[in-house]
């Protein structure tokens, strides 16, 4: 059967995928786990494809491999090997990969080796770090699609600027990662390279639309991966994925080189920002070796502030936010913003209860400024291939007015987003709140195609707070998160409520999924956040070896 | 004559001012210059009506009133009531305001002495330094009308937010001030109170749109003003009337609560920012007083960038653009230019000259996007009250589209912008200039309706790099600027540079108007921009006394 029209496209993106692969690490069919099988992230260990040496490799940080480096017990060589051969057998589990760039990325760590040798110095603090980079950054004389079949051949000049100042401080890039067509699903699956999996349950999406760092992550494809967020992008899949993730203050991390449909809209700024498999510290070692860097004198749009290093302190107030006034969170979602209560305050911090203020009002706002165009420029997009809209695109879509909003409705809007900054501003500080303890999303991960609700990551957006997102330690429990009498009684207060409400008949059809937290700091305070969610996390699930 | 429609809503703006003027300082007409005599800066010592201590008091700067003050050898009531003295003459003279606050400002200026007497301490580093203020910056309680007859009686509820912070800091706001119709003349006519005029020459503008502004610092009825600039509107009023102003970095000084038609406009940033009547450390003064005050903790929109003090240093590399490729400056401007030139290098300054890039580029970005929506908005405010545009508003108009942009035609302009605004800070750092001296205007200052050429201040907003501008010591003089013979040969090289040039037919029609020099910087560096124009300024004009 020969393929026509934007399936001849779309085959070039799947050839790209297919062609960069590292055969020598695939797995045959048979040594694979049948699809029935949901959870997939213990099969590294059992696969035998990576040594125990590799296996260690992989569940290392980013700052523990690059203290390994320092002290010469590693080389980037077999670092980079390691997890390429983990990012293998995650493509094959999960689809999360778009581009492999195995023959570089050896390249590059055999060079490190040899100016280590030399030196006995590290390139940098990212020193053979690999990192998985979500597709639509582009690198220079690749492709870059950004999920539309219209771009699938569509080369890039130059790299994108955060790369540049990634690959000075001595990272490594060894694979790309999928997003969704249009870029606006907290899911990931477009007409190109297909659906993302979540590694913890494979009937469940990794989250999007950085999706396929989210898997990367989840299935440590790399301890550190780059994803970018405008309603949620980031943080859900790290959240679904049971990962780290961080939505930095709009304007600090540089933009220069990532490709979107709508280059130039700025009623929604759009972030880039790290996710990490295994580590808090990674995510502000990341900002840091950025913004280290003074992007803003090459990227001259950005704010001129440098990172500055804040020490974690228990002396916080944190607010927890059980419910948005809109939408209910599932049973886990609560459970472990309890969990997290009752631990926080027998450390001593002051918790208090967090009362949404006029999230519906925020949620309102920021859609109907995503598309003011009515989405005309995505779907000219979409038109120009002939690719059919996916169903969360056009259910994204939906979001807009049927109709383009005039310039003034749309000034309009964004003065009303400026008065609810300021007002959400100046409730934190009339409260004394610190930072908003918060869930996610609705779910813990949501099930393939069903992730709807944006509002518990999108609110952040909208006010431009900086967030960051752990896990809990938790996650979804057939017994403890059984919906109760009370639970079944239920009357939900809107349509979203309901839809939302409805897709918990019962745990099990969230069978493994981590239950993450998401903690929101003041404007700016993007230091003083990550700082908090490092004191959070610690205490929350009570890790040994703090330095805290 | 009864007045009918819209005239008796302009009516209304009249009365406000007139009732509002401390009447015991009115002159009777026979004691006033005749109409015919252009130069008035001059008539505060010839009128009799302030006291040699009141004169002087009026030649001060704010930093040193402050001083004064802090001594116990002035007192604020005495000063505010010799500015009220002045400003009350000015108005006679130039029509500059448009509402008097002498009782309050007496009232608050007693308490400030009240507070001294008991503490012998200054309220703050403003302590009794009166400051007039454009009009569409809201004071509470008081109409705002932003130069529209349709606004004239809308009265504003609170205090904008940079009015609260000087307040603290203890200024003493006392006059307001004359705008042009729709804020985008760098004139100052509107259909309310009128035309403002130039106190150097009454037959020429004060510049616009902070007209009344220029006219108060030129005849000195304020050490301090507040202006507003989103295509010179704070530099060319300085510029024209022989005194000192700055246009900060975007989202520096805080907006909140001045009043514009487009509120919500973000496709170009208007600025707020300081006028001086005779020092550039007074700029400073203001803006680090604004800035000690964190205002981003309140409107959360603005840079989280402290003020920092820098070090005035003659280490510096100073490009001079004689012409931006467009349109030809007058003789009086290059003069300026070239007197510059020789004291700088002959003080041991680098001066390089600067070849203008892509300003023409530049001009149609930003015309473009001052009206993305073909001025709809501006013109309904008009036809809600029926009032004609005044010629230079259908001028500023005309720099849009017929018709209204499409979203995806903004962003793209959007996008060119950010990539002008890269390209051109390369090029600096790679030509190694750190600030860029140039004229304000062709003309030392425009006749009255003639500022039609927008782009030696509008490229500084284009490109959102600060700028300040300050006299060169120098003004037009029909001896020295005389048109040579090349000059009547000159070719213009396109309509805007023909209409320009022959506005300058001989000196004589720009007698006694003050030449000005303007200082640009890199991004973000507004504090080493003003250090740098205070360095330059006593270098050209040979003062004593300098600090550096």
């Amino acid at each position: 059967m020969s393929l026509t029209g934007w399936k001849i496209q779309a085959q070039k993106g799947r050839d790209i995928l297919h062609n960069s692969i590292p055969k020598q690490w695939l797995l045959s069919a048979d040594r694979l786990p049948p699809a029935t099988q949901k959870n997939v992230t213990d099969f590294p260990r059992q696969s035998g494809l990576l040594s125990e040496n590799e296996l260690a490799i992989t569940e290392m940080s980013a700052t523990g491999l690059v203290a390994e480096m320092g002290h010469g017990r590693l080389k980037a060589e077999e670092v980079v090997v390691a997890f390429l051969k983990r990012a293998v057998l995650g493509h094959q589990l999960l689809n999360f990969a778009t581009e492999f760039m195995a023959d570089e990325a050896i390249a590059r760590a055999k060079k490190l080796d040899e100016y280590y040798q030399q030196t006995r110095k590290l390139v940098g603090p990212l020193h053979g770090v690999p990192i998985s980079v979500k597709e639509h950054i582009g690198f220079k004389n690749r492709t870059c699609n950004t999920g539309y079949v219209a771009w699938v051949d569509k080369v890039t000049t130059e790299d994108a600027l955060l790369l540049q100042l990634l690959a000075k401080a001595g990272a490594v890039f060894h694979v790309r990662t999928n997003q969704p067509q249009s870029l606006m699903h907290l899911c990931c699956s477009n007409n190109i390279t297909g659906t993302t999996f979540n590694p913890h349950n494979r009937t469940l999406t990794p989250g999007g639309s950085s999706g396929g760092e989210g898997a990367s992550m989840g299935f440590r494809c790399a301890p550190l991966g780059i994803g970018t967020d405008i309603g949620g992008s980031i943080r859900c899949p790290a959240a679904f994925c049971g990962a780290y993730g961080f939505r930095p203050s709009a304007m600090r991390n540089p933009l220069a080189g990532i490709k979107v449909a709508a280059a130039g809209q700025e009623n929604i700024h759009g972030v880039v920002g790290p996710m990490a498999s295994c580590s808090l510290e990674d995510l502000e070692l990341f900002q840091k070796v950025v913004l280290d860097q003074e992007p803003w004198d090459v990227e001259t749009s950005l704010m001129p502030v440098p990172w500055k290093m804040v020490t974690p302190t228990r002396n916080i107030t944190v607010a927890i936010m059980w419910d948005d006034g809109c939408v209910r969170p599932h049973p886990p979602i609560t459970r472990a913003l309890k969990h997290a209560r009752e631990k926080l305050i027998a450390a001593g911090l002051k918790v208090v209860d967090w009362e949404p203020y006029k999230h519906k009002h925020g949620w309102e706002i920021i859609s109907a400024l995503y598309y003011p165009d009515a989405a005309a420029l995505q779907r000219q997009l979409l038109h120009e291939s002939g690719e059919p809209a996916r169903p969360l695109t056009e259910w994204a879509f939906s979001y807009s007015q049927p109709t383009a909003l005039s310039h003034q409705e749309t000034w309009v809007l964004q003065e009303k987003r400026d008065i609810y900054r300021d007002e959400y501003n100046a409730l934190l500080k009339r409260r004394g709140v610190d930072f908003i303890l918060s869930p996610t999303h609705p779910a813990a991960a949501a099930v393939l195609g069903e992730s709807q609700y944006w509002n518990y990551t999108a609110i952040w957006n909208v006010l431009d707070l900086p967030a960051a997102v752990f896990p809990s330690g938790l996650s979804v429990d057939p017994v403890l998160d059984a919906l109760l009498a009370q639970d079944r009684r239920y009357q939900p207060r809107n349509e979203a409520d309901e839809r939302e409400w409805r897709k918990y008949p019962s745990p099990e059809r969230y069978e493994g999924a981590p239950v993450a937290l998401q903690i929101a700091g003041r404007r700016f305070k993007d230091e003083e956040t990550l700082a908090a969610a490092r004191v959070v996390e610690e205490i929350v699930r009570g890790r040994l070896g703090s330095r805290l």
